[in-house]
């Protein structure tokens, strides 16, 4: 995944209370900006994962790394690739990046598992979502079950 | 207003990003602590507001002086009370307050309006929550309407 | 003051926890928005606002109207402008717009404070911070020193 | 770990805002609980690394199952144990609950990185932290040095 192509990139806005008393962003506001990334993302790849009332994702997992502290003045942005894709869950790689200085700051994986609303329970990936995340990635290998999942 | 004794308190358990990179409370956070106010004073006061899906109140508008800052390890409280209550919306006072010194550390006045979710229209505050807030306030003059709401 | 021209805007990114459990911008979000606005002012008005460590500026008092909700997918952003200057505060309002209908959503007031970092003190706006918010403004009334503050 | 007995809680007071749009705790918010429960364990076990200007914790890495939603009126609160300690870095293991129900809602593994702030680099635990940490546990395997860290 080193060498991995991002094909989706968010700017952030930082906030004056995203920085907490040690002058940089505080760890806990990291995930509003890894959401805003995967929003984005899904907006743009599968739109009827945010308009549907029946059909949604929910984080299952989280691994983060926190490499380097963001501070005030910094222009900052959330890429995001999907990476594996199983029968009910697939997994996102994100990485926060500082836009001058190319540094990764901050490395994201996040299990997000696909939930039936009504039946409040787990549902497989559709066939449409599947092929949607593969052709954004142009990563053919997506279009196979991962079998973690 | 000034020699109102409140009989609502509700003790705020300080978060670490509470604190901004200047080393006090946030100011945009001091209204998260007002909410926890006035959240515990209508589960009490009139726990239906909490409940109902037909009947709300919004905030029409919010007033408030930041007096001193809140510093990390500091306990600190919000005091809650009704003061004026109209046709169609009543104003709370809080006040921010340090327990162990009994400074008053900020203070602030909120318009709420009684809403109907279903019209999206105010709506008269009904007599059952004047009667339940003008008792909890033990101030009969809250039974008649302020005219200035 | 209804028909003031703002000259400074600033965008704003909403982010997918700045909506609440009724599916609006939650009202204590307003003010990290706010402070977006007053950051970008100040960074291109009195840009020594930010990096001093001598002299900065506090909120002492806040005034806000809440008139309409911000739903997820709006396009919102922050108009600034100061509108009074007295001897050691002066006076920002701001509106909460919505780019594509121009409604107005919540209007700002607010009493920033003059403050001296190293005496804890209040202190006296500087002639190069009034004249700079006067040229910034087109508005020499600002030149003179308004005595409610 | 998993029948570990856990000698710390926090109770966590929630706010109006820590709830999203879908009605539950945000998934971001979560790590400001669990903020909540390593200040207080740290408050308790090592009170110097909170008051300490020279020698600080950071957090290096995060892993979170998200196993049960959060709703408006539980009772939940974050259990903190250090499970691991290496060279440079120890191991937190919490788990936030529903006191109520006993229910494990989620489930946070933190690499917290022992941190020189005057030299900005990473430095041995001190013998003190070690020994304070597996006497809080009661878990003498804690003063040996654990080689993955």
């Amino acid at each position: 995944m080193d060498n991995l192509k991002f094909n989706h990139i968010t700017p952030i806005q930082l906030r004056f209370n995203d920085f907490d008393a040690l002058g940089h962003v505080n760890n806990s506001v990291y995930f509003s900006f890894y959401d805003l990334g995967k929003t984005a993302y899904f907006n743009q790849v599968m739109p009827d994962v945010s308009v549907s009332k029946e059909v949604g994702v929910v984080i299952g997992h989280i691994e983060v790394s926190f490499l380097l502290s963001v501070y005030p003045g910094e222009n900052v942005a959330v890429e995001t690739a999907v990476v594996e894709i199983g029968n009910k869950s697939f997994k996102l790689l994100q990485h926060l990046i500082d836009l001058d200085t190319k540094q990764v700051k901050c490395i994201c994986q996040t299990v997000m598992v696909c939930f039936d609303a009504i039946t409040k329970t787990t549902r497989p990936i559709s066939e449409a979502w599947r092929k949607a995340m593969a052709d954004f990635e142009q990563n053919p290998e997506l279009l196979k079950v991962h079998t973690n999942h």
